[in-house]
């Protein structure tokens, strides 16, 4: 493994209501100097569901997405509140955007969303044996849950409304996990 | 389809070097008003390259990623320059981050890395045919390449330093296009 450069000096160079900016000054192992930049990760972290029902259907959802100014078709995500573990925060967040609980909940892998320039990380959790179970959420409108056949995930990834890396990532990784551990 | 949200107002909230997050005032079809944040796309786009030797072999890179400090194991990308394709940006970063180019490059799926507050969109695609060619590129410091069998793709998204989830869900799609169009 290479030697890690060496961090001179970090500080914060923009900050708005949710995002912080951080600089970096970096010293490479070979005496490089150079300025980074990146989007720190606040909170308590973050957490994707891969809710499978008991007939092989993914429950997805529609949801607007200011990024891109659409709605996309995704796997339900949120945070992790304070004190939450990642298992209750993904039983909580099925809750409120799905209206199902979750009596079995596997985790799958620790995903990062562009590490390059961002320090966000998101678990990944496959959640099976749901139950109706409805939270009231933060959402400025009702998402749509659509159901899509597990077994079909090849069609699903080349939709063009199920657009997000880390979506497709969670959808492959679970279906290969369920294969080994039904 | 649901209705899209009106848009009322859109302004900069911060600003860095490279970062632009701007504010956006929502009304929802249901009336409901938000204020959304989100970290706006700039510059022409980005692709992610997934090389595939005639050994069946991926060409991986390990890079130091400063949004976690710490190297990765991940596939090559880079920005798209004016001017360029899609196409002439893949194998011009291939040259500069692999020292290969590559006589057969097709498009797989455009991906969003977190639609919901980024505009962020990254275009996968397949290099094959590959042959030794080296453009100077501006690393800090020379990437490791790493090839790994694209048979093998199942540990390598379970590998610890294998991460990013738009990453993992290029290797899905390639390999998946690979066995449709070897």
């Amino acid at each position: 493994m290479p030697i890690k450069p060496e961090v001179l000096k970090i500080k914060p160079s923009a900050k708005s209501r949710l995002f912080l900016i951080e600089e970096m000054q970096l010293r490479f192992s070979n005496g490089v100097e150079r300025t980074y930049e990146r989007l720190a990760s606040r909170g308590h972290g973050a957490v994707m569901m891969i809710p499978v029902d008991a007939d092989g259907n993914l429950l997805l959802i529609r949801e607007y997405a200011g990024g891109i100014n659409d709605y996309t078709l995704s796997l339900p995500k949120g945070a992790i509140d304070s004190g939450e573990s990642m298992f209750e925060a993904a039983d909580r967040e099925l809750k409120e955007e799905v209206g199902f609980g979750a009596k079995r909940i596997e985790f799958l892998k620790e995903l990062t969303t562009a590490p390059n320039y961002m320090g966000h990380k998101l678990q990944a959790l496959v959640l099976r044996d749901l139950y109706p179970c409805s939270l009231e959420g933060d959402e400025p409108e009702p998402l749509e849950v659509v159901k899509w056949p597990l077994s079909d995930i090849d069609n699903l990834v080349m939709n063009p409304e199920f657009t997000e890396g880390r979506a497709i990532a969670g959808l492959y990784l679970a279906f290969s996990y369920i294969q080994k551990n039904p």
